[in-house]
């Protein structure tokens, strides 16, 4: 340890030099530097960066007006609406903690949410009441309750509380002087994660990772001037990725859409001109298969960013023909959305197609604002070889990784164990140092002592040109221990026996890989379209 | 101030979740990522992202080996080659502070900065031993001097220490280890100001502000994907904006270039396909005056940062036609460089050519990164109106301004008095928001009790067609107090008399800004191509 330099005297921080980095100011000054550029569309209705300001600081002024200030959790429960927009700005303009709620939760899991994050204020959609009403009912605590009324939203359900937002929006002021964080670690948002199993946990993002993800978002996604995003991923998925604050960096446009449906997607890209858009790879799934009805003509190319799965080679190849290039991506909840980007290489465009499936399918590199990724082996903490084949866990170092889990030390010890987040994800470094994902841990199935890994085999079941989705699961076996269980869903019309589909698996896998029992079923899925492996593994076990 | 909230417990910073902002990880992103893009182009030199990674760890595992550490300055006397990019990521990976000294000083003047700066390490290219010969015989400090003799220099210029600089790379490791800042607040580098009086102040940046200037560059300047960028900035000027860093985000590819001359730049552009590069007024002179056997044909646009002095329409007209699309940036070595810019509105393509100048001659909005730009009154500390006339000091605020003036701790508190760094330039806000430069505070003319801008009358100067270059300052008057005095440079084959362009300044300017005096002469400028007007009011006092 050295002493003290000539550089440690005399040139501290102060207000001129050192500022908490927020992405609020980014709306700041595009509002100051675009006020008429188009910040939201949303059926009929236009509003500019100016009015987009002057919502969000009502907003922010209102809530204070209300008692709302740092630290208070203000949870809502909106589809991709306008609203949705200004409570990722004027929530935390007003010092408060913004938690956006799944919105195909049931009601007991969100009664456990504003519970668990002490909701002082809930800000509901009209069309989500049917939730939000058993939640309330159910839950201890007392929020103030406020209605969304979307005029682009015309089916049942009634008002829970006694404001309507546009009233609480009247009640404030549009010049209100909302203050900078105190501490750029202070929180910003809590998102719980849709766990497979047990209670959701509170994941805390803090200023500093918001700003800095949303600005990653900028370099990573090539996002240039005024981009015009269209918002398929739910904004209530790890705060859309931070796309709510990244838009206001490039000063570009919001695209709403309540709903996922593939005219209104292709209407929506045409008329506004939409050069952006992410999602699961249902969405992309949508686009291609849309009958020729709904699809339009895309006069330009469209950047999509999907996570979730590897995009599978026919559908790149059928993203590409309708207008879209694709950038595979991946992160968690934990690391405010996108953490590991596909990076692409010119000189891979020469290749076959399918070897560039193979490129594409790999999860990638570390995004610009993360300082390390790694493959670990979980014991040792020791990176695992890039050779393409080792398992370990992939982990996470950095200022776009949370602060931690909502009143759950032991889970937020546990998760940053060694000084790295572990992601629970097992996966392979190639020898590039791109990494692969292979399996979650507790998705590997262990036959005869040997690690399987339930993707490898999944990807198999996917090759065949009847095979529409496939999820694989270890099934308990007296003998191996555990074998591997496929469960099948066909393309529409397509028909084939579980003996032609083990023996087309055989073709390319070792032996003991190759599934004992083909299910052919609907796969389950969570809200957010992760395949509910549990309750596959619930129904192998009862084969 | 309200008590602590459930957010303030058990998610605290840890080295899973909190790293040091710094500049360094990108370039180790970029050679893990994209190891075999072109990293460097220098002559016939090519380096790729691996190459430049490996030296640059060289290069501070061999200073580390030789005593230098956390805080210890390394300052270096380099042209715009690859030695001065490793120098950006070589030495602070040694913790040490990187002092960028500019080439065009007088040895007195270098002998102060190593002094005042401790250094404990020289780097020298070859061409400057005879300065840097003068300035260390004259410096009490004793500096290890190592020297670089670049092979694109063929020159005259002796070796003044006792290791050349591709020796002391081959003492180092290229898989070196190097560590993260302990603090993103450490000194990364220091640039001295070439006061036109005065000793120069050692202007200090830290790890935070430079990653995120570096990254703003990104979303400012548009960069795009893979870059090619022309050095015709000097690096030694606020560490070349940062754009030494600013690369690696994007991995792009750095053209070096030991001196500007318009052959060589239209040459770089047109051979490596240069898409950006950054410089002062004089470098779009060359260009845009370069004879038509210097020249070449662009088959591509290129992007051109220009600061220091608004663009003229002409000058405008011509880098257009030339095939460069100019962004007019502003800012001051205390603010890592460009930290206002010139954001362009679309709608502004449809106004006149002459309307069309008289917005980019405008400085600007503040740059991404930067929290606040304002204009106020230096007295009262209350922002001037936005009517476009009402003159203030420029002041700036965030996370990239200087952590303050090395060991001048009077000068520091005096640049941040009232939280907002002080630029000591004079300007005006304009309804819209954007900032204009009127004036230096000191470059004011007091006139009968009248306040005249310098610049003001230089537009006007600017706008005869024979004027290639103006200056006016203040000639003491007993009369008036003062008058203003003009000193111009005339384009080559022009004639015309001072009587003539007084009378074309009587057209456009009142009567009391009108120069009463006109003096045919070639400006004398500082190393960085500033007009020295201390210089030019010697002169006017003695006419």
């Amino acid at each position: 340890m050295t002493g003290a330099t000539l550089y440690d005297h005399g040139l501290d921080r102060n207000p001129a030099n050192h500022q908490p980095l927020t992405p609020l100011t980014f709306l700041e000054r595009a509002a100051a530097v675009f006020p008429e550029r188009t910040a939201v569309i949303h059926g009929a209705l236009r509003r500019d960066y100016r009015d987009l300001y002057a919502r969000c600081r009502r907003l922010a002024s209102a809530l204070k007006a209300r008692g709302i200030g740092r630290g208070d959790t203000v949870a809502v429960m909106l589809a991709n609406t306008p609203a949705m927009i200004e409570c990722h700005y004027g929530v935390p303009m007003a010092g408060a903690v913004l938690n956006t709620l799944n919105t195909r939760l049931d009601a007991a899991i969100i009664a456990f949410c504003l519970d668990h994050g002490e909701a002082k204020v809930v800000i509901t959609d009209r069309e989500f009441a049917r939730i939000m009403g058993p939640a309330l009912a159910k839950a201890g605590v007392t929020p103030l309750v406020i209605d969304y009324d979307d005029p682009e939203y015309d089916g049942p359900g009634e008002r829970l509380g006694t404001v309507e937002y546009e009233e609480l929006l009247a009640e404030g002021d549009p010049a209100f002087a909302w203050a900078m964080p105190a501490d750029e670690w202070d929180a910003i948002s809590l998102n719980y994660t849709s766990g497979t199993t047990g209670d959701p946990k509170g994941v805390v993002y803090h200023h500093r990772g918001a700003s800095l993800l949303a600005v990653g978002n900028v370099v990573a996604g090539h996002l240039g001037r005024h981009p015009v995003y269209l918002w398929t991923l739910p904004m209530f998925h790890c705060n859309g990725w931070c796309f709510p604050w990244t838009l206001s960096v490039v000063a570009g446009t919001h695209v709403c859409l309540r709903q996922v449906r593939a005219k209104a997607m292709y209407d929506a890209i045409a008329d506004h001109g939409v050069t952006h858009l992410c999602g699961a790879p249902i969405v992309m799934s949508l686009l291609i298969n849309a009958p020729a009805a709904e699809r339009r003509d895309l006069s330009h190319r469209v950047s999509f960013l999907t996570a979730a799965a590897p995009p599978p080679e026919a559908v790149l190849a059928g993203m590409a023909e309708a207008g879209f290039d694709v950038t595979h991506v991946y992160g968690l909840t934990e690391t405010y959305g996108p953490a590991v980007v596909n990076e692409w290489h010119a000189d891979w465009d020469a290749l076959s197609k399918d070897e560039q499936a193979a490129r594409k399918a790999r999860q990638g590199v570390r995004y610009p604002p993360l300082e390390a990724l790694d493959v670990l082996d979980p014991e040792t903490m020791a990176p695992v070889p890039a050779d393409g084949e080792t398992l370990g866990e992939v982990m996470f170092r950095g200022n776009v990784v949370m602060r931690g889990y909502l009143k759950n030390p032991a889970a937020t010890e546990a998760a940053f164990r060694g000084g790295w987040f572990h992601s629970g994800d097992l996966g392979v470094k190639h020898p590039d140092g791109y990494i692969q994902l292979k399996d979650r841990s507790k998705d590997i199935i262990i036959s005869g002592g040997e690690n399987i890994s339930s993707i490898e085999v999944e990807e198999a079941l996917f090759k065949h040109p009847a095979v529409a989705a496939a999820a694989v699961v270890a099934k308990p076996d007296e003998k191996w221990g555990e074998t591997p269980c496929a469960f099948v869903e066909l393309k529409g019309s397509e028909m084939i026996s579980a003996e032609e589909l083990i023996g087309w698996c055989r073709q390319s896998l070792a032996g003991f890989k190759v599934p004992r029992h083909v299910v052919f079923t609907e796969l389950p899925k969570t809200s957010t379209g992760k395949v509910q492996k549990f309750v596959l593994r619930e129904m192998a076990k009862a084969l």
